[in-house]
């Protein structure tokens, strides 16, 4: 075994915008240990059917449903990571416009999307557009904008856009984006829905028939309190038969679903997600006193000096991005230059900051204590106080 | 926590073919229990330049680095499972027949493939012809066949085959394919070859230099003691640049490969890989006396009334398909019917032999300690003496 191989940030406050909403709970973790890492295929044993997301020892199709109908779709699958999921709903598309229907090879994207969405559409070779976003400092999304973005596809292609896609929440300054608003408008011009709650879903309610999508993305190390890789794609009843189509080959089982590459695996993510999900379902329950807490958080971040969070306000996700001028004047004057940040926190206990940045910076404190809370703040008050370095 | 969800296999011994080789090995699991399960994204805490694959800490470019100069290769990548692997390679090969080069959109793939690799070829639009193996019982391929298929082809559509991808050793027989002679023959037609060591990488030494092909897929669950889902991708020297592209668009950084969906994460699957590879390389440099141990086995099996091994012989792999006429008749006299023998090997304390089937079982004794196979032989001694049930 390679014994050089070390996670040198074991028990620290990790605070990486990205992870908090994956932390595993620990009595997940030690089921995990005790009975589901013996073999990498562990979801594997009574497979019957050859695709995982059929088993039903373990109960993960009973899963697949409940999680369905948690986020109020009609069926849903496991997928290699988020990635996964939005390539499935992306995949269809092409599809669907090869069989030149009356949508065209261009989809209209956020502009605050992950660079998934982008890298997934190339993959997919549709176009993209994107309506703009109000710029510094909230960068928030209107949904009339896709509107006029659907028109101008219209006009210039003589049909409607493959797929309109919008980021629930996103994963720069974390805002809120219109989603029900642009789901009536997308059913209003009858163009297919996806919604990616890589962000959002596992940490605040979101419910599909109320946000008029057909499809959402979700992504279970990101936000549902597994480990990765693993994410969901959920759909409406109207595109479940299409995107979880049968291949076009006889020789290949007609139970395995070409736009998830035949069968994702599931493996030990998938049986976290299980075990994680009451965990999950009980914390977006309790949102809005979450919601308070990374309020206050904000309010006092912003008493250190020249900090600022930007994006929407008031906020309303865990996300958070502040800009910290006073964080870049201090790593002037440090040995570490702009690494003396990061490694500051390191030293105290506190995990996640991208290591060598100060002007800005990306965290979260989603699911801590108060007593955290109120370290990471003294931590952060700590380097403000820095003397130069001599 | 979803309390209901148990693994009733734990601590028994594990004969599923597929699941031998993905065994994690005891210290290996205790290590990533302990330090590894925080959080889902356990793998990007150091991630500087937005790719799990080149992160320093964990070193996880090094052990790629190592890994691809181990299979005799020039570089690689982790994936979301070999099927992933396989992705990347046929998604670079459908760019190249667009960008209209001298190969056509057909690719030569072997008759004993994995469904994997025929509905990778359908997700990048790439049509296929397969040779012939040799049929019942030893389902053998000839290295001349590949041969007379990518002239066919050529003739056919007057340019040479996009790829020609041979699975190292099938999942149905388990069979070793002729891919060095393959190799030679693809060198001369200068058609890019792909081999697909998702049953051998990690068992069996195989070195692409000798085999002469330009990339080598491979599944961390299925063959290298790895929690799943992961697989790798080594490329030669040769298209190294072109598998793992830049993406198109000037939004996404370029780190990103979007023939691996950007980044893939990595995470505990990764890490597993990384901790058991000292371990998987030790075995591989044993297998000669592994593969002394699997002869024992298949004789003592065959000495069961009608047992008979399928595939070729001497066998050369530890993925066994054995004939049981046997079973067969005994499943028409017990309650359970074809279930008998699978339940009642678990009753015994051996899991993996696919419920319900009777007529053949597909099966392994990799790794196994000699009294484990004793007691597996034991095992089927005792369901071939079964009495018939009242």
């Amino acid at each position: 075994m390679a014994k050089q191989l070390d996670n040198q940030y074991r028990g620290m406050i990790v605070i990486n915008a990205l992870m908090r909403g994956g932390v595993v709970p620990e009595e997940v973790r030690k089921e995990l240990s005790e009975k589901w890492m013996e073999v990498g295929y562990i979801t594997c044993y009574d497979c019957l059917e050859g695709r995982s997301s059929l088993c039903k020892k373990p109960p993960i199709r009973t899963f697949l449903d409940g999680l369905a109908e948690y986020f109020g779709g009609y069926t849903s699958e496991h997928t290699f990571g988020c990635r996964g999921a939005q390539f499935a709903v992306m995949f269809l598309v092409r599809e669907l416009v090869d069989r030149n229907g009356g949508h065209c090879d261009t989809i209209v994207i956020d502009p605050n999307c992950h660079y998934t969405t982008r890298i997934t559409a190339e993959m997919c070779r549709l176009k993209t557009v994107e309506p703009e976003n109000s710029g510094y400092p909230e960068f928030k999304l209107s949904a009339e904008s896709f509107e006029e973005k659907i028109l101008e596809v219209k006009k210039e292609t003589g049909k409607l856009p493959g797929l309109v896609f919008v980021t629930h929440v996103d994963p720069y300054q974390g805002n809120v984006a219109p989603v029900k608003e642009v789901g009536e408008i997308c059913e209003k011009h009858e163009v297919p829905y996806c919604v990616n709650g890589a962000y959002t879903c596992g940490v605040l309610p979101i419910d599909m028939s109320e946000v008029r999508c057909d499809f959402l993305t979700m992504s279970g190390h990101k936000s549902m309190a597994s480990l990765g890789p693993v994410g969901f794609v959920v759909s409406n009843e109207k595109w479940h038969r299409e995107i979880f189509t049968t291949p076009k080959s006889e020789k290949i089982a007609r139970n395995k679903i070409p736009n998830i590459f035949g069968c994702s695996v599931g493996g030990l993510p998938v049986i976290s997600s299980m075990l994680s999900f009451p965990h999950v379902k009980e914390r977006v329950a309790g949102w809005d006193a979450e919601l308070e807490k990374i309020r206050g958080f904000i309010s006092a971040m912003e008493k250190l000096p020249t900090v600022k969070q930007i994006g929407e306000k008031p906020h309303r996700h865990h996300l958070l991005q502040f800009e910290t001028p006073i964080f870049y004047e201090t790593s002037k004057t440090q040995r570490k230059k702009g690494f003396f940040l990061a490694q500051g926190m390191v030293k105290r206990g506190i995990v996640g900051l991208h290591r060598g940045l100060t002007k800005k910076l990306k965290m979260s404190v989603y699911g801590l204590s108060e007593a955290e809370i109120r370290q990471v703040l003294d931590g952060f008050r700590e380097m403000v106080a820095l003397k130069e370095e001599g």
